[in-house]
Parts: C-alpha cells; sequence; structure tokens
C-alpha cells in the first residue's frame, strides 16, 4: 500500500517543475491571477493527472526520458484539470475542496471565472502548438467531455430513474475522459501503434472510472475531516452516485425521499442510514475493484522501468483510499 | 449610408442558416441550456463577426459559393465570441448588453458560466475537427487574446498612466484579434498565399479597432437607449477608452478625478464634462475614421462580387454608427 509520494517517485521532481512551470505561466504579469495561481499551483494537491502523464511519457520512452512535448502534454493535463475544477466550484456553489477554501470562495466568482478562463485558453494555445492535430482532438474531446458531464449532472440531480450506465457514461465525461484522452496522447507523441493506443486509452478509462466510484464511496463512508468537504454533499445535493443507485434497488422508499428532494426534517438522514444499511457501498466497491485491476491489463506492452513499476501500483492505490 | 442588414444581405440565408444550427447545437438535449441558447442565438443581434467571415469566403470562392469548412469556421467565430461576452457579463456584473438581460442576469453566474464552457468546449471540438493545424493556431490565440484583454481590462482600471498605445492593445485583444485572425482563418482554408493572408489579418485588425473606438466614443455621446446600457458606463467602472486618455492631455484635472475613483459626489458628472468638453471624442473620431478607411485597402486583391462590395462598405457602416 504506497502513498501517492511514493507512487509518483520516478517523476517527483517533473511533477515539482511543472507546478512551478504552471505558477510562473499564469501568475505572471497578473496580480488578480498571481494569488490565484499561488492557490491553486501550491504543492500539497495529489497531481495525479500530470503524474500519470509523466509516469507514461517516461515509460514510453527507451531512455527513460522525458521530450519537451510530453512535458508540456502534462502541463495542459493539469491547466484542463485546474480550470474545469475552479468554474464546477461556482457552477456547483463549493466553498471547499480538499479541506481548502475554492477560488471563488476566497477570492470571488469574478476571479474564478477569469482564472478558469485563462487556463482553458492558454491549454488550448499551448495544445495547437504541439503542432499534432490528433493530439488537439483527443485533449478538445476531454474539454468537451467535462462540459458535456457538468451540464448531465445538474440535469439529472434527484433523477432516480437513471441507471448505472447513466452513471458510468457521466463518470467518464467528469473524471475518465482527461486520463484516458490525456493516456493516449502521450502515446501519440511517443508515435505508438493503433492498438497500442487504444490500450492506453482503456487504461486510462477504467482506471478513471475506478477513481471516481472511489471518491463516490468515500463521499459516504468519509469524514469531513478525511474528504475536505462535508460528508455525503453529493446526496444532499442530489447527485446520485453507484453507492445510491444500488441501494434503491434493495430499499425503494429511498427514491420516495429523493424524489422529494428531502423535503421532510429527517429526510436526508434516513436516507443516509438506507444507503449505508444496504450493499450499496460493498457492490460499488467491487465494481471499483474490478475495473482498477482490469486497468491495469492494457499496459503489459510496457518494458520494464522503474514509471511502469509505479503505473502498476496505481490500482492498489486507488482502492487503498478505501481502507 | 447602409444598415446592417442592408451590408449582410449577400450572406442573409447563410447567417440565418447559422444561427439555427447554432440553437440546435448548444440548445440539444440540455433543457438549462436551451432557454440560454435560444436567447443568445435569436434573430436581432448584429452578427457582424460570422458575417464577415461569410462575405470573406463568399469573396474568395470563384463561384462565390460557401463550403462547409468556411461555414463551420463562421460558426465557430460567433461561438466563441458569445462564449466570451457571457464570461464577461458575469465578471463585469454587466446587466444588459444591447437592451437585453444578460444571461447572469436572466438566468444565474451558475447558468452563464456553464453556457459560456460549453460554447468554448464545443468551439475548440469543431476547430479540432476543421482539420488544419494553422486555423487551430489562429483561433486558439483569439480565445487567448480574450481572457487577456479582459485581465488586462480589470488591471488598468483607473490606471490613469496608461498610454494610447495600451489602449489599443486592450482593444486588439478584446475585439480585433477575433476579425483579425477568422478573416486570416478564412483565407487559410481557401489556401491563400501568406501576403494575402496576411492582407486578411491587417484588415480584420484595422476594421476590429475601428469598431471599438467607435463603441468607445458612443459610450459618451450615445442615450441609454442607444447603447442598450446605462451610458458612459465605461469611465464610471474605471474603464479609459481613446476619448478619456486624450481629454487627459487637455485637462490634467480629469486624471485626479479618476485616480480618486470619483469618490466625491459631483466627480463622474464633472469628469463627463470634462471629457465632452474636450477634443477627445474629435480626435478618437479621427483616429476610428483612418484606421476603418485604411483596413479596406488591403482587400483591393478580391475579385469582384457581391461579398466584396458589402465588404468595401464595412468601414461606411461602422463609422455610420456615429452619426
Amino acid at each position: 500500500m504506497s502513498t501517492v509520494a511514493q507512487l509518483l517517485q520516478p517523476v517527483e521532481s517533473d511533477l515539482e517543475q511543472l507546478l512551478s512551470d504552471l505558477r510562473a505561466l499564469i501568475g505572471a504579469g497578473h496580480p488578480i491571477l498571481q494569488a490565484a495561481a499561488e492557490h491553486l499551483f501550491s504543492a500539497g494537491g495529489k497531481r495525479l493527472r500530470p503524474g500519470i502523464v509523466l509516469l507514461l511519457s517516461r515509460a514510453l520512452d527507451p531512455a527513460g526520458e522525458l521530450s519537451l512535448r510530453h512535458r508540456r502534454l502534462a502541463q495542459i493535463t493539469e491547466m484542463i484539470h485546474t480550470a474545469s475544477l475552479v468554474h464546477d466550484d461556482v457552477v456547483d456553489e463549493a466553498n471547499t475542496r480538499r479541506g481548502v477554501p475554492t477560488v471563488h470562495s476566497r477570492f470571488n466568482s469574478r476571479v474564478a471565472v477569469l482564472a478558469g478562463d485563462f487556463l482553458f485558453a492558454q491549454s488550448s494555445w499551448h495544445l495547437a502548438n504541439l503542432d499534432d492535430l490528433e493530439v488537439v482532438k483527443l485533449l478538445s474531446r476531454v474539454i468537451m467531455d467535462l462540459a458535456e458531464g457538468e451540464i448531465r449532472q445538474g440535469l439529472f440531480r434527484y433523477d432516480t430513474g437513471q441507471s448505472l450506465e447513466t452513471y458510468l457514461e457521466k463518470s467518464y465525461w467528469k473524471t475518465a475522459s482527461l486520463m484516458a484522452n490525456s493516456a493516449k496522447a502521450a502515446g501519440v507523441l511517443s508515435e505508438l501503434e493503433r492498438d497500442q493506443l487504444n490500450q492506453l486509452h482503456s487504461f486510462g478509462r477504467q482506471l478513471g472510472l475506478a477513481f471516481q466510484i472511489v471518491d463516490d464511496i468515500l463521499d459516504f463512508t468519509g469524514s469531513d475531516d478525511q474528504l475536505g468537504k462535508p460528508a455525503a454533499s453529493d446526496l444532499a445535493s442530489g447527485t446520485l452516485t453507484a453507492p445510491v443507485i444500488y441501494a434503491m434497488e434493495e430499499h425503494p422508499s429511498l427514491a420516495v425521499l429523493i424524489e422529494r428532494e428531502f423535503s421532510e426534517p429527517d429526510d436526508l438522514d434516513q436516507a443516509l442510514d438506507l444507503v449505508r444499511q444496504s450493499q450499496g457501498i460493498q457492490r460499488a466497491r467491487v465494481l471499483a475493484e474490478s475495473m482498477a485491476r482490469e486497468s491495469t491489463t492494457n499496459l503489459k506492452f510496457l518494458p520494464a522501468s522503474a514509471s511502469r513499476d509505479a503505473l502498476m501500483d496505481l490500482p492498489d492505490f486507488v482502492l487503498s483510499r478505501l481502507y
């Protein structure tokens, strides 16, 4: 069971460089954004997404080196991810994320909109300058999927008719698309064959889905402190995740509470009890485990290296957050 | 002196098609965005930006036809422009634009952030699928310039040290970059030579700057009704435009009022009087005229057509708003 720092050890200095590059890029000459950039790109975050791109990039190079274009791809990945978080926090009116005040609560929504737009703009500019149309398409698709996912999440609020499939589709858009397409893009820059590119996409897709399912389980099993945001906030805001969708099959009365949007005094507590008493959390865990384990079967073609070993340990890390 | 409808007559049905395509594209399957899309892409707006792309595209085709890719470019241009307006209105806390409530005031800032992100995402996706790296770079540059312009505008608020050059640079980012780069992109899709591409860029740059200067003059000479927003709102919010920058040269006391951010009761009225009594508005008009007139000298290479005639009439149209 490794910590994320141990896991990302082969690219530790790459990640430090990446964060300092991003702080300089975003903050330069813009006092308003400087503070937001310091806030967003300080040490401490998991940086799992650029970490995966960096690990893959090194694992794909015969000499274990990192090209400038791969480095840039990792930056773009983190810019897109951060931009979407900053805007999601405005849309969801969230005040904390990972225990840290959000940009829109620490500054205001004006700065949050501006900072997010600036990050999206920078990412699309740097993306174009990677001079590879396929990479541009892969990452543009991510930007579209993120917007689509955020819209769908709003659309399906309190909608008890949604299936596990709807949930997985939404989770792909919101989380897995970035991991899948950035992994594939790293492969494109390394000039891999088509079927290896598809394997990288499957790897990112399955790992991303497992990651999201684990996150959604933690919303029910974690404390406010562990989560860095109020526990059960997804359910409270009507976002129905895997544990809830499974639990509704067992306890149809749960759907009634959700459909009336927890309007009676004890509704939310009762709903939480129903989810926790059900097999929902356990079934979601089994689903996350199978996806996480399967993800790395796609990486067998990678030659032996410390970076490959770290990638192979990712499922364990993702699942370890549950224990 | 032609109206915008007369001017855009050669591409009238193209523009109708474009608006209906955009309404369908943005609204489809998203009730939240449906209303915002209807609101944003209803008839009535000037649609000058996609109009120019469409006129140029037809003028560049030997048979006066419009290719699917040129049509797509015009859509992308309007998507980027609209996305940036929607987010700017959140950042500037504007309640009306052209006399119509803004998305964030009619709906709320959540919908405005979401709708803008969705439009940016769609534009970057369609852009990538034009399959031309140079076009991707030109339009990504626009997205970056728009973000840069909005940030600079905030940065230079109440800053009386800014020069006419600073103002023109900011106006390029906020307005002219989109016209310059989309005009050039139309030329790239028509496979023009390098010096003609540069001429298209100059044309859009000069026309866009003239357009912005005229807008900034109207802020002082128009009524609330004509402007569709409160008159002199730029100065009131500390955004210093050409008339003010010229007026400060004549009346140094104007800078004092601005620097104390109109904190005394009569400051704003006094400042407005100083601008209106100065040569500032007249000098800004001369600047706009020379830029507008010069812009079309770049289009002499276009073969004769109704679309070329319309493009040649653009300077008159832009300046006619002053009379």
